[in-house]
């Protein structure tokens, strides 16, 4: 473990636990959600009102950062907490994904994948040492291994060939990572849906050494079954005095399984993406906030909820300013979503803390089942 | 003067005046300059923020509102200061003027104005008596006389024409008002750039008799030359124990003339319309965020500024936001151009009070002529 950095599991309620990462720039709750700030922002929010909704961390895409405004020039003007004013820790993805993902004419070959910007077109290189260097510049706390995530649909054949070559990577990133101290290198298993080279990569990763470990491949069209049939032996591979992240996850649901099944992290956009299309999330489901039927609503969206968009306006307001396209739909529904999804991390916690997590879980789904509030 | 709503003039400086209106909602300090919040927001910013900023009074936009959400339905919802979260005094206009700028399809009668949405071509009516109404059902603390404001170019015969005829809707105005207890009604002079006109139209304004005087018909194109002329004289011909308006102005060295000419109350979509489009506005004139030279700029867009945008970020990353078309790039530059503009209002206010309006004016206009800092 890096020094400065470390992990306790404070309570465990089946295969769920609860716990704390210490970090220099302060302790991260667990199990964590992690919102997305791709650019340096965390889209229609200040940084102030993310820590507000009570995130601990936030992750930043190292493929658009070091596009623009580029990683050395972040560095150059003190790194991308206090570029993007967030003084807490930040956990930046290696590059790889979204290389493959959203980057046009692509190269990949043993030392590493040359591609073309989706902004400009402009080349640019990615390899495990180059990752390193760029997360480093960034100043990241939680360092990812660069790896590949072969595209859905993949043979088994291909699976393997990636995985193998993620593990050579990996191995690849701890040299160029070093010893920083005070920050974190998380290694990333592979595998897709097989449990064989599941276990092949848990077990390379493991040798190397890492302060935590990632289950990729996942989250990328599989489907809620295959993912949760994945993660029902994932995190029994992984160390349990390590966190276990599960990169790109997810709707509340998934989170919900996730943890039960071993998640200590997660990241996704869909809290604040969605918010900017108009769906808000609460316990009792998905409410697109763009139906006519909220269009003379007094009513909040969640009557429970204490965050400003709750507690200061009615649903009709919301459908008002989405179908004037007004930026304030964007700001209070990405609040609110935010806000929802760490009120359901804690009460996560609080359930694993206290034994009681099968009860919150028969809760969350009861209410979600009921649905929304019947129209007025 | 309306039942608990008044007027008092605290200090005079040359033309210029400063002082206090108060009603129910909340005191006035004027010179007051209006934040604009067309569609029941003010773009980019929470209610919360706008307050934060020093704005005392917000304006809103009776034709909007009318036909998106409605006046009915935001007077069935608890009025517009509820649906929009802000508790402090709001100005609404008549609807007069945003029907000729940006209705399809206009027909005017004595009567009053027939014409097509904007939004979906459907028909709609404005009348004096039908805008008293609207603005009484959204809840405006200071509702504004329906008025014609001729479209420029227009020729002399066609300013006296529209006059006359707004003084004959003022009267109807007034009539259809009635007696609305901490609720104020504001005559709006016309005349174009015609002072005979103008002084006919106060004449028949004051003695209908009105809460407060606004002058119309300038910031419509003619320059600040013509509208400095107009004001020059304008203010002399309206009580001076009751508030006047300037409406839709201005630019900041717009502002500080019409203060100087005593005019206690203004509005403009310049500083947020400005901030969505990478304009900064600093004691030392606009600065473009977009522009290249501020890419690695690790200083702020003003040193001395206390608003969050300044006290958080560079100018690196601003332009940054704004070159990935990020949310917070609006936010950031609305609430720092709002509280710049509300700061200026803070040092007319005092440097009227302290009679050294003219020192503060030179400074004012030495600090612009001097121009943004070097570059990096």
């Amino acid at each position: 473990m890096a020094t400065g950095f470390g992990f306790s599991v404070t309570a465990v309620d089946g295969q769920a636990r609860c716990g704390n990462i210490i970090t220099p720039r302060g302790t991260i709750r667990t199990p964590a959600f992690m919102p997305v700030g791709t650019a340096a922002t965390v889209k229609a929010m200040l940084p102030g009102s993310v820590a507000a909704t009570g995130a601990d961390i936030l992750l930043g895409n190292t493929y658009h950062l070091m596009l623009r405004p580029t990683a050395e020039r972040i560095a150059a003007l003190g790194g991308l907490h206090r570029f993007m004013n967030w003084d807490r820790p930040i956990l930046t993805d290696s590059g790889g994904f979204q290389v493959m993902s959203l980057a046009g004419l692509r190269k990949l070959t043993e030392e590493g994948v040359t591609f073309k910007s989706h902004i400009d077109g402009s080349s640019h290189h990615l390899s495990p040492e180059r990752s390193m260097e760029i997360q480093s510049l960034l100043g990241s706390d939680i360092v990812m291994c660069f790896d590949e995530c072969p595209a859905l649909p993949a043979t088994e054949d291909e699976v393997a060939r990636a995985t193998r070559l993620s593990m050579r990577w990996a191995q690849r990133s701890r040299d160029a990572f070093g010893d920083r101290p005070g920050h974190a290198l998380f290694g990333i298993m592979q595998g897709g849906v097989t449990p064989d080279l599941r276990a092949e990569s848990a077990a390379a990763l493991t040798a190397i050494g890492f302060d935590g470990y990632a289950v990729g491949g996942l989250a990328v069209g599989e489907g809620q079954q295959a993912m949760f049939g994945v993660l029902d032996y994932a995190a029994g591979l992984l160390p349990a005095d390590k966190p276990r992240y599960l990169m790109g996850v997810g709707k509340p649901d998934d989170i919900v399984g996730a943890v039960q099944r071993g998640i200590d992290m997660m990241d996704c956009v869909l809290p604040s993406r969605s918010g900017r299309t108009g769906q808000g999330w609460t316990p009792r489901g998905q409410v697109n906030l763009r139906n006519a039927r909220h269009q003379s609503d007094p009513r909040p969206l969640d009557e429970a909820c204490t965050c400003p968009c709750c507690t200061g306006y009615s649903r009709a307001y919301l459908h008002h300013v989405l179908r004037a396209k007004e930026i304030i739909a964007s700001m209070l529904l990405t609040w609110h979503n935010l806000h929802y999804y760490q009120t359901l991390m804690q009460g996560l916690r609080d359930a694993i803390a206290a034994r009681a997590l099968t009860g919150f879980v028969d809760q969350f789904h009861a209410l979600r089942a009921a649905g929304d509030i019947p129209a007025v």
